[in-house]
C-alpha cells in the first residue's frame, strides 16, 4: 500500500518498556527508584486537585463539556484575554500541531534554534515541511534573523521556546519584542512558554505577559501548559492564547473532545490552587541553586537554566551515555542529551531528598 | 495572516455551554436531567476501572508509558493479533485522523454513507481533501461500489461505519468482506467498530472479526473504542488494528504521549471486567427492544438498531426540533438529527428507569 510520500521521512519513535520496569530488573525496589528525566514536578500536582478529580470518578463514562467554557474562563481571567483568545489543546504539543498544520506544508519551512523541543520537528516533518535550525544550540537571535532573511520566502512558522527545553536557557523578554518586531507579518512567531512560570519567578526580565505579546504583535501565538508548574503532565491539557483571527484558524483543526472528562476538571481546579503553583517555583529555586553550586564545587560546565531541569555538560573523557547507565543501575533516571550530538545531561529538578541522592549517585558514577 | 488553503472550507464547530447547564436554566435540578445524546453507557464503567483510577489519581503528574505495552498487550490477547498490529488513539476519533494524514491529501477524496459518523468528514476536511458520500443515508454496497468505480483515481479511503452511528443500521459480515474483495488493494477500506460490541451480541452475522479481517485483506483498518460498551466515553481511548505495515505509517503520524496517564490505567484494567460488558450488551438488548415495541404501538418508524441508540424517525406534522426543544424543557436531552437532513431524533438507550421516563415524556410531547 502507498502512503502520503512524506511519510517516507518520518522515522517511527519506538518508546521501550517503561524504564521504571528496566530499573526493577536490575533489582531495585520501585521505592528506591528516582525519576529525574521528565520534569515532572516533583510535589505532584495540587491536593485539591487530586480531591476534585477522586470526587468525580464516575466522569469517566461522560464526553468533556466539549466548550471548555470553564477552562477558558478561567485562563483569561489570569491572562487578561478573553476566552475568544484562547485554544486548549491535548498538551501545548497539540496546539504546535494546530499551528504547524494552519500554516505550513510541503512547500515550507518553520525555524527553530539548534537545539530545542523536539515536538516542533516531529509536527513538522508529519506535516510534510522543512525544518531549518540555527547553527547555535541554544537561542541566538542573530542567527535566527539571518536565517529567517535567507528562507524568508519559505519560513512560515518561527519557534521560540522560552526557556528552552531540553538546554534551560531563556532569552530576555525585551530581545525577544524587538526580534518579532523584524518579522513579517503573516510569518507566525510561536513563543512556547511551557516553563514561563519558572523562568519569571527566577529573572523577571525573562518574563513573557501573552496579553502584552499578542496586543503588541498580531501575527503571535504563546503556549502554556499545566503539565509543569502545575504538575499534571499526565493529564495532557495545554493551552494557546493568540488574537482571534489565528484562535479561530486553529480551532479548524481541533478534533472535538481532545481532552479528558477528568482533565478538564483537573486544569480548571488547578488554576485556583496558585499557592501549590508559589511553593514549587520557590522550592524549585532553592533546589536549582544546589545544583549549580555543586556544578561549580565539581567543576562541571552547566547551562544557566531557568527552568525546572539542569543541563551538564560532561568532560570530554566522562561518555554520557556511560554516566547515564551507572546512574540507572542505581536507579536514577535522567535524560542522556546525546541524541541532540552533545555529551551532556538534562537532570529534573526533583525534591530536597532525590536531589541529595542524585549528588551523592553522580558523585560515585563520574 | 495567511493560512493554509484547505483551511477556507472548514467551519468551526461552535460548541455551546453544557447542555446539562442549559436545562438547568429551565429550573430544574441536575438531578432529575436525563442525558441519552451521547451514547454513553448508563450503566458507567465497571467498578474494577473506578477503583484503580482512584488508587492512582497521583498518576496525574506522571507523563504516562508511552509504549502503552500494557495496553497493547490487553488487546492483542483479545483479538489473537500481536501488539505490532495495534496502534492507540485518543479515541478512535484519532485513528480516524492518522487514516486520513497517511493516505489521503488535496487531491484525493474518501467514501462514505450518505449520513454516518461526523469525525470523517471533519477529518478529511482538515486533511483538505473531498468527501464523497452515497445517496442513500444507510449504508448501501451497490451504492458504495458504483461511486468507487466511478471515481477510482482519487478515492484513498473508504469508511464502512458497522454499525453506522448516527442511524444505527449495520450490514452482514459476509456482504462486507465480498465487497472489501472488489476494492483495489491500494485503497485503505476501513471497517468502524465503535458500536460492534452491540452487533455482534445481537446478531452473530453481523459480527467483524478483526483477525479473520486483517487476515484476509492487507488493506483493512479495524477501529474499536473504549467510549461505548466500556463505558469511557470521558477518557478518549480508541484503537486500530491492521497489518504491521499500515500500523507502522500510522504511528508516523502519532504525537507522543496521546492518551492520558489515567486513561492508559482505565482501559488496561476495562479490558479485565468482561463481565461489566456482558452485562450492558444485555441490559442494552433488552431494553433496545422496549423502544421497538414503544415504537410499534404508537405507529412510528425506526431503524432497526445494532447498537446503544435507537433512530426515531418522525411525521411529517411532527418536527424533530419542536420534539427536542420541548424534551429539553422537560430535562430530557436526546440527539436531533435535522443537521443530517433528517426529521428523526437518535434516542441513547439508557437504562430502565431512564426509558421509562423518557417513553412517559415522549407520548406526552408528542
Amino acid at each position: 500500500m502507498e502512503f502520503n510520500k512524506h511519510l517516507k521521512n518520518i522515522q517511527v519513535y519506538e518508546a521501550g518498556k517503561p524504564i521504571e520496569l528496566v530499573v526493577i530488573e536490575f533489582g531495585l525496589s520501585p521505592k528506591d527508584v528516582i525519576k529525574l528525566a521528565s520534569n515532572e514536578n516533583p510535589n505532584g500536582c495540587s491536593k485539591k486537585v487530586k480531591k476534585i478529580v477522586s470526587k468525580n470518578i464516575h466522569q469517566m463514562s461522560l464526553y468533556p463539556d466539549d466548550s471548555m467554557f470553564e477552562l477558558k474562563q478561567g485562563l483569561a481571567n489570569k491572562f487578561k484575554v478573553t476566552e475568544q483568545n484562547i485554544i486548549i489543546g491535548a498538551g501545548s504539543d497539540q496546539v504546535i500541531h494546530f499551528a504547524i498544520h494552519a500554516k505550513a506544508d510541503e512547500k515550507s519551512a518553520i525555524l527553530t534554534a539548534g537545539i530545542t523541543f523536539a515536538m516542533y520537528e516531529i509536527s513538522a516533518k508529519q506535516a510534510g515541511c522543512e525544518v531549518i535550525k540555527t547553527n547555535r544550540p541554544t537561542h541566538n537571535l542573530d542567527g535566527f534573523l539571518s536565517l529567517y532573511e535567507k528562507h524568508k520566502k519559505k519560513i512560515s512558522v518561527i519557534f521560540l521556546c522560552l526557556p528552552n527545553n531540553p538546554l534551560g536557557e531563556c532569552l530576555d523578554a525585551k530581545d525577544v519584542y524587538s526580534f518579532i518586531k523584524k518579522i513579517d507579518k503573516n510569518v507566525l512567531v510561536v513563543v512556547d512558554g511551557a516553563y514561563q512560570e519558572y523562568a519569571s519567578f527566577k529573572d523577571k526580565q525573562k518574563a513573557i505577559s501573552p496579553h502584552k505579546l499578542i496586543k503588541k504583535f498580531p501575527n503571535t501565538l504563546y503556549l502554556g501548559t499545566f503539565s509543569k508548574a502545575y504538575g499534571l503532565g499526565g493529564m495532557r491539557v495545554g493551552y494557546g492564547i493568540a488574537n482571534k483571527n489565528i484562535i479561530q484558524n486553529l480551532l479548524k483543526l481541533r478534533p472535538p473532545f481532545n481532552i479528558t472528562s477528568l482533565s478538564l476538571k483537573a486544569a480548571v481546579e488547578a488554576l485556583k490552587d496558585e499557592d501549590f503553583i508559589k511553593k514549587s517555583l520557590k522550592q524549585n529555586l532553592k533546589e536549582l541553586k544546589k545544583y549549580e553550586k555543586f556544578c561549580k564545587n565539581l567543576n562541571l560546565e552547566f547551562i544557566n537554566s531557568y527552568t525546572n531541569f539542569i543541563t551538564i555538560l560532561l568532560p570530554e573523557n566522562k561518555s554520557s551515555t556511560k554516566v547515564c547507565d551507572l546512574l540507572l543501575k542505581k536507579g536514577i533516571i535522567i535524560r542522556n542529551l546525546k541524541s541532540y550530538g552533545l555529551n551532556a545531561i538534562r537532570v529534573t529538578i526533583g525534591d530536597k531528598k532525590q536531589n541529595q541522592i542524585f549528588f551523592k549517585t553522580f558523585k560515585e558514577v563520574l
